[in-house]
């Protein structure tokens, strides 16, 4: 059962939900301009913050704004104790808007952001699609690759791909153009194929905190790993195939398109990456 | 000098636009999913609302749910009323979200939607951008085709496509896929070639109700309207290009691409189609 959880940080402070509220005139609303990170916090720990504000602080610079100075760190602690989250797994929303402005296509020259982020506890059902492994599907379309690299607030086409998926009894979307495997809707996407690992570049799929994390995994494990264009002839046809995200972390597919994925069982080498990944996790300095 | 205005119509009440708020967890704000519609209203008298409202409920029917039961008419005319704009032109955007809901993609099963409208004067530049024509740069990327037919809240699309054709020197993007026309960001497309309109089909390109008045209007004045697949290289040699929309009207394209379109200046049928579209708006009953 999905609730809105009880407090929300909103411009710095934290606050009741009921009260948490913005301008109709912002044009994260208005546009769908802004960004949004999904990070995990373990036990109260946020991990890889740093990494996920540089890249949310980097798309807002190349869409021409900034990202406020805030004490993000301490902030989401504060949003994490509101909400009883410090003892358990969360995953954390962290939503930034070009914030409020007079109404008109083009951006206002000096914007004044709006910040808030929520947490919720992570899924019930994870811990059992990690260890089992999901379904995916392909769909024949994308984000707009112009805009691939951020993490934009319109999810209309991952809520049209992830119904898309529901009807081929698939659980995630995998986004495709032109026959290549780009991204999944909410994860980048993994193969292995002959003992090593294969992704798609990143002209078409967001730049992933997990997935750089994993890639660097792989290497330190002596796994090769491939950043090319990869066919859905190929990710058919692959041993094992996975996917990466904050909150997902590493999740096997065990069938795509209807087809089984290699024994039908998350494979040794995603087994051997989830374990990398936890440990990693763990290992972690705070922050 | 663009302004926030000082009213906003918010479900059902108008209310000064500082206490004009959204909850956080408004799914428009969170995942872009909502709709809006701009019409004009012709000092005070709203224009085609049946239609533009016909749309959007046809829409949020499509996505899942449905426009709440208003008086819209009352309430935008109070709303125009509230910001002085009933003796002259105006743009009313509409907005309906899917409404606030516990956070997940998945739409919540029985979603309360928000809806609100606010005002603005027409653009100063826009008697005269109808008089002498305006330049189009054609992009190579669109909006997703699947949700075409839903005018939906995101605008990243619509606002790089912009700024790439501010780039170009030119004042509208028209979005293209594999080297067809589609759709400009904000209004749809037609060209005239030997005498006939041509303009492309409904699978990549909003169903604008001002299209369809100017389909029947050239139809009615014995021009003969072809909606078919529209090639780039045939708007380049068109002998005149429109663009139309409920802010625009009939907007004439006078460089493509940076090429001259025809003459240089607006076409007889173009301008044969601004007085007819006038006309019929001027005849239109209230509403």
């Amino acid at each position: 059962m999905r609730r809105i959880p009880a407090y929300v940080w909103l411009n710095g402070k934290v606050v009741q939900s009921t009260r948490a509220q913005v301008s109709v005139f912002d044009r994260g609303l208005l546009y769908g301009d802004g960004l949004f990170e999904t990070v995990r916090a373990y036990r109260g720990r946020v991990f890889a913050l740093k990494e996920h504000l540089e890249r949310m602080g980097h798309s807002a610079r190349a869409l021409g704004y900034r990202l406020p100075r805030l004490d993000w760190e301490k902030g989401l602690r504060r949003l994490l104790a509101a909400n009883g989250l410090l003892a358990t797994d969360a995953s954390v929303r962290i939503t930034v808007t070009r914030g409020t402005a007079p109404p008109g296509l083009l951006p206002p020259p000096r914007p004044s952001p709006t910040v808030f982020a929520f947490a919720l506890p992570v899924p019930p059902n994870l811990a059992r699609d990690q260890r089992r492994g999901i379904a995916a599907a392909c769909v024949p379309f994308s984000r707009l690759r112009a805009l691939a690299a951020h993490k934009l607030l319109d999810y209309m086409p991952a809520i049209t791909a992830r119904r898309l998926a529901a009807q081929a009894k698939a659980q995630e979307a995998i986004y495709t153009d032109r026959g290549q495997i780009l991204e999944a809707t909410t994860a980048n996407v993994f193969c292995v194929r002959g003992g090593a690992l294969f992704t798609p570049p990143l002209d078409g799929a967001l730049p992933g905190v997990t997935r750089q994390v994993v890639v660097e995994l792989a290497r330190a494990a002596g796994i090769a790993v491939h950043e090319q264009p990869l066919l859905v002839d190929e990710a058919e046809s692959a041993d094992e195939i996975f996917l990466t995200s904050s909150v997902v972390e590493v999740l096997p597919v065990v069938r795509l398109n209807g087809r089984t994925v290699g024994t039908g069982s998350p494979g040794p080498i995603t087994r051997q990456l989830q374990r990398d990944y936890r440990q990693f996790v763990d290992q972690a300095p705070r922050g």
